[in-house]
């Protein structure tokens, strides 16, 4: 047997010689690992995060600053690769445009976009210490606590759902002496109708609600004032002079509309295309409070997808007809439910419940980026904004929420924002943002004109000429012809707005009746926008791939994909002796041209040691060199999440790992290709 | 022949079929383009760049922001090329630690760091417009202004270098009654000599040549204030309270200083060890004008090497040691001269010119990633910083300069910042950033001790006793040992600082010689940081990539190498025509499984008109498909340069420009492997 696990003596002396080999142990191979052994903590896997530096709080030898995080290794290199399957899955696949945009942008452009009187959040203070809450959040937490109290006064072996255990026992953190308290059943119905509305309030409601179910502050009891907003923009000051007031972008998107024009040239003069950029956002959130989900500064990617108003429909659309997504309509939520329906995308665009095609395409194209990174598909639905959470610039908008130990969190919206911001920026700046299409057919219309007799006409009006013009540009055909009719009995006459009257004669003008041919129409085209907060993305990943060995509670694994893993296979030497370093070199050379990113620990601890640190990092393949792997050039082939162990020739290995991290076999497939070792996950 | 530059209709004709195959024309192959036939126009280069949305000034439709751009599709790739390449050529292969750090910093760090004090530039203000300039950028151009004009009077037809042709015409432009006027030779000889030295200068001197050489505001002719600081941070305030102030980081290195700590674990706690990072940092610049060169807004990359101070040579120094590089060091240009010398960096190393191992290695690698990506090495020099043009951080740094239209343009810096920043912090946060490194040999020492008599000596003295025990560590052997003699003598007496005696006997204590190991070493680390500007690279990149063809000066063409080019091979279909499709396809999908970008523009241009279009985008290969490709699986290839087309199977140029774009084989070695096209180059 392999004893990896033994003391740092014990395993110095195993090689694969002395091990038994064994080929027909599939079944155990195949042993998929209990990975609900131990309840989730949230505590466990932050302090894995936070120790293996896959991202820690900013500046906190300072003392820290909210909001504020930094990624360290696994974490920067986790959302590169993350990053890099976006742009292939979107940006490469769809042939979008990618830009990489200004962050620092003058308040005009954010005064035309009505970002600076409507980016806001409703806050109040505390009326004694003057702490800052943001109101929304201050109600359905305090709201959220009392149901909890009830219904363990109701029963006190109840056992809350998964997600409102985790509130529980953060409510119960803050407030040690929480007790169980009954409520009246029609309180508990109005607190659970309002917590499924509450996206919908704005500050002058959630002031109602503080006043009329008395929330105060749940850190001191004291009340707070009315809500007031607060602007959600970080504000600076460009340039020497101090005078060129700017804000830091709180999404991308102002840039790819300012640069429409380019675009649209760029493609060629056509709708539909798409933009598309990653970068830094900031939002001076009021109070942020959950580690990677609330933050002030974060790393998004958004799409903005231009189309023919008149012509929503997605050309690809048939390709994601039958993905069928768990949506949760704003009629359900305004009823006060929050019960999902499965549905086919198809069927939910026919149905109307997904307003068009491309919204359509979009979530479907959401769901299978989501899922292919590994986030856990029974706990991601798509939510419809109902009529007062919507951004004043959507009009229809389904955020992909994917659920987690703080509850169901928005990390992708997906709006429709019209024509919204094209027509703002192109009405201030005076510049047209819009699209000449040619005409495939053109419009021929036939209609009625006044044909002035050049000659005489403007002889015989003289300053009276445009007015009189005007006044029969504006006649539709049946003012012409009754003119037409009056002519022909040899005078007639006109009056203006302001009264003025004007004798026409026939040999002034002629009435004729004359045909049209349209070849361009002038569109503002409308904008999808799926816009993603890769940090929240990433750290509900995080959560979705987090366990602990049933044997070990203290052993976290992250079961992360191979595709965003940021290192995809370790390789082990069992010591540290020169003679191994020859095959090791050679693996690695052979990884890296194949294109899989390896890291070699060579370090002096325990092989189990190692391998462990590695589940942590979620590195999900490990290749162990140990002396009889330079004598009969076989390594072994471990698999992180089940720790089962395979042998075989160098090359069929790297062959083998290299299609398992292309995703083009299964870790089955990989069992029959390759022989079992016996023994090896008893003892891990 | 293979009429492609003729219009439209003729070109729908063509077939390869028809055309003449010659196979031995290697020579015309080889032909080299006359790059130079035109002189570099700026506006020529700019006039493509913002056309084809390379980049363009951002919020123009707004009137614009000087110092702000945004990138459109090419330019965002050749961006995340650059990038791409800059991973590999540093993070990968050096197993650097990459780190993703927040932008928005609180004030305390940038105060410790001395960026609050430090971080300016000098300002003058006009004195009657209230127009704001910096001030070394107005003494240099008024200068050379007055240097130019004077060259002119000396010889009216004198041919000015490359570099001060271009100023020249921009100070032209901005003062179109320019005049020769000829200076004193000594005056010429003192312009000179200041602008040799300008980094030199602070404000007080810069004030003094503005007095002293009366330089006025060039677009006025009034005279300027006296030079004032300006710092460059922008400012904002975070939090909803408005009361904690922070920056927009100018550089990403204190991200790394900050998470030190965490990046050392990372490590196994040793040193050596890198950080590497790529963001945007922030510049509020006075006035920039430089297009990409000077901006407000900037994606850079940085590399933190933290190094043992007593010890900075490099384990693969040797591996660079013969790169040659051309140097200007500090005393060259303290005499007044930019004369470089052309050195090996072993030599340079050897010789002190560059102070360490660690510093001449990253020159070495800077120089050789510069040029991988296309930066002319004619064109690139390694400039020493003077004494009091060095960052108030740094002992030593070198600038990596690269040549361009606007001069000599710092692109990556190259600094020993020694242990300033995790000093300077660990002083005001009172965390330790140091390493405590485990010695190889244990420092064996031995010493004079005095050992208490544990039962009386604490008895005897009562609250004298600290007092006594701190007198007795502060003394050194000598002390001891006369101490020693005394007791031996029955007794001794000791005197605090302030006086007061004790009296000592031998039953008290003895003074004893024992040997100590010392184990562990504790130091704070010297750091070498390599600094890149990515958009400044790119700028010059570009620059150095674009040229016109001889025949046609409306015809740009950036050379730029396939590493980093937007679009790597240019597939396109001679008709639009739906036979032609499926084997479009099949290239495409073969191509993307060699891993080679590429796209296909089935336009309904012409094919003379399409590849014009993609030399501006810098796209190095096309491959045409026609009718006759179907026929006979053969397609042509074409090379974006020399425009030179060659013809083969289909499976051979994939294979074949696979390695074009690997760059594992040339354009020469490419033409040995297909044949000729006869008659292409002279038509097109």
């Amino acid at each position: 047997m392999r004893l990896y696990s033994l003391p740092l003596k014990a395993s110095r002396f195993c090689t694969i010689a002395n091990l038994l080999v064994c080929k027909n142990h599939t079944a155990m191979a195949n042993a998929t690992p209990n990975k609900t052994a131990h309840p989730f903590e949230r505590s466990r896997l932050e302090s894995l995060l936070f120790g293996r530096f896959f991202y820690a709080p900013a500046f906190d030898i300072y003392g820290g600053v909210k909001g504020l995080y930094d990624f360290g290794p696994p974490g920067s290199s986790l959302q590169s690769n993350i990053i890099a399957e976006w742009r292939k899955h979107f940006i490469v696949q769809e042939h979008m445009l990618e830009l990489d945009t200004a962050i620092i942008t003058p308040a005009p452009v954010f005064e035309t976009s009505g970002h600076v009187a409507r980016f806001a959040d409703w806050m109040v203070k505390d009326v004694e210490t003057g702490e800052v809450l943001r109101a929304d959040h201050l109600v359905k937490n305090v709201l959220q606590d009392r149901l909890d109290r009830d219904r363990l006064a109701r029963d006190p072996a109840f056992q809350p759902k998964k997600e409102d255990d985790k509130k529980k026992k953060k409510a119960e953190k803050d407030k040690p002496k929480a007790e169980p308290v009954k409520l009246p059943d029609e309180v508990v119905a109005e607190y659970e109708n309002i917590l499924a509305k509450l996206d919908n309030y704005g500050g002058p409601e959630l002031g109602e609600l503080c006043q009329k179910h008395k929330i105060t502050n749940p850190d001191t009891d004291n009340k707070v004032t009315e809500p007031k907003m607060f602007n959600l923009m970080f504000k600076t000051s460009i340039g020497p002079a101090g005078d060129v007031s700017g804000y830091l972008r709180p999404e991308t998107a102002q840039g790819h509309f300012l640069n429409f024009n380019r675009l649209l040239a760029f493609n060629n003069g056509t709708v539909p295309f798409a933009s598309a950029q990653i970068g830094r956002s900031f939002r001076n959130e009021i109070s942020p409070r959950a580690g990677l989900l609330r933050v002030r500064e974060f790393t998004m990617a958004e799409i903005e997808h231009f189309v023919d108003p008149e012509d929503k429909s997605h050309a690809t659309f048939h390709e994601v007809r039958d993905v069928e997504l768990d949506l949760l309509d704003r009629h359900v939520q305004e009823s006060g439910s929050t019960k999902v329906a499965r549905l086919s995308v198809g069927a939910a665009v026919d149905q109307g419940i997904i307003a068009n095609e491309t919204l359509g395409y979009f979530l479907a194209r959401i769901y299978l980026f989501l899922t292919k990174i590994g986030i856990n598909p029974k706990r991601l639905r798509f939510r419809q904004h109902m009529a007062n959470e919507m951004a004043h610039y959507a009009t229809d908008c389904w955020d992909a929420e994917i659920e987690n130990s703080y509850g169901w969190t928005e990390c992708v919206g997906c709006a429709d924002r019209a024509a919204y911001d094209l027509t703002v920026h192109s009405e201030k700046t005076g510049h047209p943002l819009t699209v000449k299409q040619q005409l495939a057919e053109p419009i021929v219309t036939e209609r009625e004109v006044a044909v002035p007799n050049k000659r005489l006409f403007g002889k015989t009006l003289g300053r009276s000429t445009p007015v009189v013009t005007g006044l029969l540009d504006a006649m539709d055909d049946a003012q012409l012809l009754k003119l037409k009719g009056e002519l022909a009995q040899g005078a007639a006459t006109i009056v203006s707005n302001d009264g003025q009257e004007f004798k026409l004669t026939p040999d002034l003008l002629t009435i004729e009746r004359r045909t049209f041919r349209q070849t361009t129409r002038e569109f503002t085209p409308n904008v999808i926008e799926p816009s993603f907060g890769l940090g929240r993305i990433l750290y509900c990943l995080l959560e979705h791939s987090f366990w602990s060995r049933e044997q070990d509670m203290d052993r976290g694994v992250l079961s992360l994909p191979a595709l965003v893993a940021p290192t995809k296979v370790l390789i082990v030497p069992l010591s540290t002796k020169k003679e191994l370093s020859p095959l090791v070199a050679e693996i690695t050379a052979k990884l890296r041209k194949a294109g899989v990113f390896s890291r070699v620990d060579d370090s002096s601890q325990s092989i189990g040691k190692r391998y462990a640190r590695n589940d942590m990092l979620g590195t999900p393949f490990g290749i162990t060199v140990d002396f009889a792997s330079v004598q009969n050039r076989t390594v072994t082939l471990r698999e992180r999440d089940t720790t089962v162990q395979l042998i075989g020739p160098v090359d069929d290995v790297i062959a083998t790992v290299t299609e398992l991290v292309d995703d083009t076999i299964d870790w089955t497939e990989a069992c029959k290709r390759l022989s079992i070792y016996d023994g090896v996950q008893a003892v891990e």
